[in-house]
């Protein structure tokens, strides 16, 4: 499966890198995960520990692999953004929270009869905004945005360069994006999505689509964002399904990692805990009155 | 930018057909949406109306694009499966409550020392569970599970078989699978995992990383899975964001559609909240040494 190929092309170190490489691109070898040692790569790729030697370097010197301590080596931490898919709030929003430098190129935005991908919004015609994001100076993300008219009339390429979408129709409309659906794809560029994103075309890119409703529930937006893959993860917390009436767990479940506070390992240990939070936050309340 | 190349590679046509396909992959052009005319095509392609008929032709052979009534052509429905990745269920229960016969193939069950990417698991030892999921006969998805030791010790191979994990965990330890967190990312496949899904190298991946925790709050389960990403939507509801403090809205916010308590407005609501919570909490706990 992943002998080198002898007879034909690249030098063997740098098909060893190849396919290390992919193996890292695509997970299977994780972030912080140990490669194989060097005498089981040797013997895995039918190589001289030379080669395998020479793979790795290549490896470290792109960043994608570190020497470990007297354990072998490592893949490296994943450079790469989070956004958090269950927010309404925006990419743009997102990252400056972060204190990520992030800017904002209107490409377009014209008034045109709504098409059939956004006839959620209602209505017979559309604004469509099309935007190039970048974060520290490289492209991230492609977003192609449709907002309801009459409502959104008057929206300026200006106002929007370099600024957050949902900040500018909160000020002017008051419009508060608050829920939605979003669907997530991954998807390969085609030539044109490619060059707007400096990537390859056929490169997998992370498609975020989604409709979005503000606090009355009317429809905001709906929109399509294309991200370079390699340097954007999607995080979702998992939410608890109603639980069956014999199974309801009594304390609460959730994200451990999260927590302040231990895990109790009894219902006691839980009743003391919230005992104690109980004390900390009346205590915090008195301050905050005073 | 999206001219063809007349000087060499294949005939005009499947040139034509082929841009257009890339941008029905990755949503461009996106179910529903109207291809443009006939003429419009013509002109931007630079060719003659009979070499767009015959592109035209091949995607609507391929099921991509279909005929409008009187309306021109239009990007043909997706044919996909959809998974909420906000629920805690796996991919199984999801298919199989949707009717579809999901068939599972073990790959490789064994006990391992704990690798650092399931340190989160705990212990020093672990399950390591890799399986192939396919849907209709056709591979849909590879998956990777760490499960932790000594808990999960005598799951076999033969019951994971054209099974759940969760089911089985269920059943055998009484554990349900209720939150955690997931990690969304598009991949390239490397070779292995191209074989296994049977996609090309390189094909765009949509993988699914996560940690699952039981009703206890309990580590149950690393994976990660690597979807064809043609096949595979992940849904996702946006959950609305606590307000601004001048923003308050009157009903609570946070995840009101889960909570049994209602958001307190003050830190002293939040102290009195959880003292009540102590108070069942420390109920409960004298219930069940009774």
């Amino acid at each position: 499966m992943s002998a080198v190929d002898r007879s034909a092309g690249p030098p063997l170190h740098v098909q060893v890198a190849a396919e290390l490489r992919d193996e890292i691109r695509d997970h299977r070898l994780p972030p912080g995960s140990a490669l194989a040692s060097e005498a089981a790569l040797q013997a895995r790729f039918g190589v001289a520990r030379s080669v395998v030697r020479q793979a790795l370097a290549t490896l470290v010197a792109e960043g994608l692999v570190e020497r470990g301590r007297g354990r072998g080596s490592v893949v490296a931490p994943a450079r790469e953004h989070h956004r958090l898919v269950q927010r309404a709030s925006g990419l743009f929003q997102q990252m400056a929270a972060e204190g990520l430098t992030v800017t904002t190129e209107v490409l377009e935005l014209v008034e045109e009869d709504l098409p059939a991908e956004a006839r959620w919004l209602g209505g017979s015609r559309a604004l469509r905004l099309e935007r190039l994001r970048r974060v520290g100076g490289r492209p991230l993300a492609r977003i192609r945005t449709w907002l309801p008219l009459p409502r959104c009339a008057g929206v300026t390429a200006e106002e929007l360069t370099d600024a957050s979408l949902h900040d500018l129709l909160a000020r002017r409309l008051g419009a508060r994006a608050t829920g939605g659906r979003r669907q997530v794809r991954a998807v390969a560029a085609d030539a044109e999505l490619a060059a707007e994103l400096a990537t390859a075309p056929g490169a997998p890119l992370l498609l975020l689509e989604g409709q979005t409703v503000d606090q009355h529930g009317r429809p905001l937006e709906v929109f399509a964002t294309w991200h370079r893959a390699e340097e954007m993860a999607f995080d979702v917390e998992v939410v608890e399904q109603p639980a069956a009436p014999d199974e309801r767990a009594p304390a609460p479940a959730g994200a451990p990692e999260h927590g302040a506070t231990a895990r109790p390992a009894s219902l006691a240990e839980a009743a003391e805990q919230a005992r104690r939070l109980a004390e900390v936050l009346a205590d915090l309340a008195g301050a905050g009155d005073s």
